[in-house]
Order: structure tokens, then C-alpha cells, then sequence
């Protein structure tokens, strides 16, 4: 693992402003509950309004929530005046998400100049038991002197 | 391209029914606009609620939409009281999904008994002109004999 | 699809000479069919050399021959005087790999500045049949002022 | 991480059989150096045979041993009588591969009865340092019953 230092000591701050103004994350329900240099966790409370046709939290919605931890976990390193765009990502499902709570925690695996990798694993929570659910590896990139993409 | 012949002549039926229980998609505002042997597709209006924070389509809506199209295009070709459940999926982000409405395709690329991979690409439509912003490659699995998973 | 308009009269020969230069190629036995704009082509003999356990043709050899194919049609679009970096791929195995000769057969889905996302099949060839054994979506980089990359 | 139990007390003699019979290992000069439960090791030397167009080790043949890797992690934990084989993977390359020896370390992240999925980092070393440079997600099946597969 890279020693992950943050060129831009407002990181937390740049980070947490960008969040807020991703509506999606709004709309399922999800928390930006950690920010650190190269690591994020999102939570999301498990509610009818996120689930697939069995009950299980969607795919998708397990999808969005990693997606966003490991954007804003690579965006931690980026300098300031930068953006942050999702290149691409692969999620497996492990397990039925079935419980109350799913937290999302992503670690930057290798940040270049343009593109940054990083892993994230969604755990659901039942009361007091974890269970990892599901796993991403993504492929990030830092987008630099485009005004119109502010975050 | 295998030639796609349903075993169940119920299939679209049986895919309707599911979907309408995936509650996700009424969150995202996500409609099945097609259904046929092997192929569906899903459309979704672009909305404040699905945006990421330069106001495109968040990467996870345009996700969920695409998995749900891969998983019930996979499902068209199932057997009656068989369940589908994602495998995995790997999404690449082509273009900044603005615009009205977001078009997702999938397509069964090979249909086996356990194991169905599937493509689909998002379109973004701007009145008439439509573009692709997003392609997935995807993994479902059919379940069969948990009474517990319908659909 | 995008038009694929090369921005380097020369690209055929800049790829020919690139894939000479690749010399796990002549390990795996694998020769350049095809080259055209945001089109490639890659043949290889099945021999024991390039098998897994079971006889087949060995997943990783499959990936070789899908991975130079994608990364040299993206490059039959980049400018000369750059050079053509795997980021990511992925590969779904679709049927067992058994035959006489393996095709691959790749083409830019979306060419960028930085990022070129390709989509390739690999046919397996049993006499005059041809059956789909594996696709890849693969993520190209094009790197530019970096003297010590050629091709 | 799950409890890695193998079911089969003989695992490492059957993984070792088998990866004796993919030729495309010996092909590559990779070799089996760890065999625990849930966990294998493949290396290979950097020789020219194995290079890309500007001496790195080709993406293809580090993507070669860390499927095997994980082919074989996973077969560790699957029952006697049984054959694995490669659903789908995708690898970041997360640095050019220069130097002597190249490291696949793959781990099962999930052991399910049909599917497991695996984590592998590909390090390589000079002298004493070490690098990682490549990393796979992937999926891999258990093959019941079907006896012209072995191992």
C-alpha cells in the first residue's frame, strides 16, 4: 500500500461539499460517516424505497453507495481545483444484503497524476453483527482545468 | 449470437411482475419499456434525485438501471419458478449523462443453465438525438429450488 | 458507435510495428490478422502450449490475445509519437476454449483524449465453425511526452 | 474474511496435479509456491518471452498467473471430485512491471457452494524490494459431475 498524503490539507472539507451535492446519495438514504486521507465510508439505512424484487438491498443501490466511497476516497488525495470522475467499476454481489444498515468503506489502492485505483467493501450490520455483502475495485480519475466540474 | 428462445412462454409476464417489486427502481423513477426473448430494456427520466454533484446521472443510477436491464433480459430466458440474482457487473463511464432521459439496453450474450452473461449499453437522449454514456458487462445466475426467492 | 477517423496516416504500420515488439505474442503463437480504424484482429493457433488443465485454451493465454487486440485498436486512433497503456479489463468466459484456432476480434466503443474504452470477442474456430468463447471491455490509456514508451 | 476450511484434506496434492497440467504456466515460467487453504502463490520470472512492446511484463501474462492464482485459491476449498474454472476477472494495472520476479498472491473472499470469489495482488520485486503492480478481482465455479473435467 501507497502511504496516502493528501496534497490539499482541506481534503475533508472539499470532499464533504461535494457529497452534499450528490443527490442521488439524498434520495437512498446515505451518510458520508468517514473521511480520512485515501479512505471514505458511506452509510445507508436499509429501507423499502432501495430494495430488489426479493427483499435484498439493489444491486444497484449497493453499486451507488461504493461508487461514491470510492470516488470521494481517491478524490481525499487529488489536489484542490481538481474533479472527480468515475472511469469505471466492477462490483460482486457475496451475499443478500439483508439487514438494517449497509456502510460502505473504501481505501485508495494506487493514485497517479490522472488515474487512481481503489477497493471498497460493503458490510450489512444486524444490530451488532457485520457481514461483508458485496466488493468493488474502480478505476478513478482526477479531471484538472475543466470550469464547469467544480468537486 | 445464440438464438434466444424463452422455455417459458409466461417470460414477460414473470418479468413485469418482478420488476414492479423492485422498489428501487420506483425510487429512481425507472421504467421497463421492453421485454422480449433476451432483451429489455429500461428507461429513467433524469431527475435532481438521481444526479451526482456536476448535476450528470450519478455512475449508480445509471448502474442500477443497467443491472436491472442485464438481470431481467437473463430472466426472459429462465424457467418458470427459477429466481435471478446478480453475479457481479463492471460498468465504464463513456460520456457526462446529460440530458432527459436515459435509455438502458441489455442483450443476453450467452445463456447457460446456471450462469447468463449479458450486455447493455445507456443511451442519453436530448430530444431526438441520442448518445451512449455508459456500457456494462454482466454476470446473473439462475437460482432455482429456494422457495424463499421468487421472482 | 463513434466514426473512427485515424489523427495518424500511418497507424497500420505504427500498430505492426508495436505488435512485433510484443513478445509474449510470439510466445503464445499469436499473429496480427486485422488492423483497421478502431479495429483489430488477432489469431492464434490452439497448441498445448497455451492450455489449462483441462486441454482448453487457458483463460490468461485467452485474455492475452483479447488485451493486445483492444489495446492496439485504440491505438490505431491515438496521434503518433504516443504510446498505448493497459488500464483495466475484464473478461467473461463464456464457453470452453476448445478448437483449432482462437480469433480475437476488437473495436473502440469510445475513443478520448486520455481514455479509450474497447469492447472484443474471442471465436474459436473447429474447421469452417465459429463459436464466441469469451468478451472483453477493456480501458486504454494513451500516454503522451513520455520518451522512454514507443508504441 | 471467511474461516478458510478445506473440505478435502488432500487440497494441496490436487491443486498441485493440477496446475501441473496447464501448460500455459510452464509456457510462462510461472510456478506454484504457496498452497494453503483459501490462499496460493504463483511466480514467475521476467524473461523477454513474457514482455509487452516497451519490456514490461505484458498485462496478459500477469492477468495469466493471477487467474490461475485465483483459480487455484479457490479450488483449495472445493470438494474432491469436482473441477474449477474461470466465470470471469477483471485486473487493474496499477504499474509498468520491470523487474526480476513476478508475484501473484491470490485469497478467497467468498466460497460459496457454485461460486467463489477472489482477491489477487501481482508485486514485483527487484532484489529485495517489492512492488504491486497489478491487481484481479475474479469469479471462479465449482464443476460437479462432469467427469471429462478433472482438476
Amino acid at each position: 500500500m501507497q502511504n496516502h498524503i493528501p496534497s490539499d490539507p482541506d481534503f475533508a472539507a472539499r470532499v464533504r461539499d461535494s457529497f452534499s451535492r450528490q443527490l442521488l446519495m439524498t434520495t437512498l438514504g446515505a451518510e458520508l460517516t468517514k473521511v480520512e486521507p485515501g479512505i471514505v465510508e458511506i452509510e445507508m439505512i436499509n429501507r423499502p424505497e432501495v430494495t430488489q424484487q426479493h427483499g435484498f438491498i439493489h444491486a444497484g443501490a449497493i453499486a451507488s453507495v461504493l461508487d461514491s466511497a470510492c470516488g470521494y476516497a481517491a478524490y481525499t488525495l487529488m489536489p484542490a481545483d481538481t474533479a472527480v470522475l468515475s472511469v469505471e467499476f466492477k462490483v460482486n454481489l457475496l451475499a443478500p444484503a439483508r439487514g438494517d444498515r449497509l456502510v460502505a468503506r473504501a481505501e485508495v489502492k494506487r493514485a497517479g497524476r490522472t488515474i487512481t485505483v481503489c477497493n471498497a467493501d460493503a458490510y450489512i450490520t444486524n444490530g451488532s453483527e457485520e457481514k461483508v455483502v458485496a466488493t468493488m475495485l474502480a478505476t478513478m480519475m482526477c479531471v484538472r482545468g475543466r470550469t464547469e466540474l467544480n468537486g
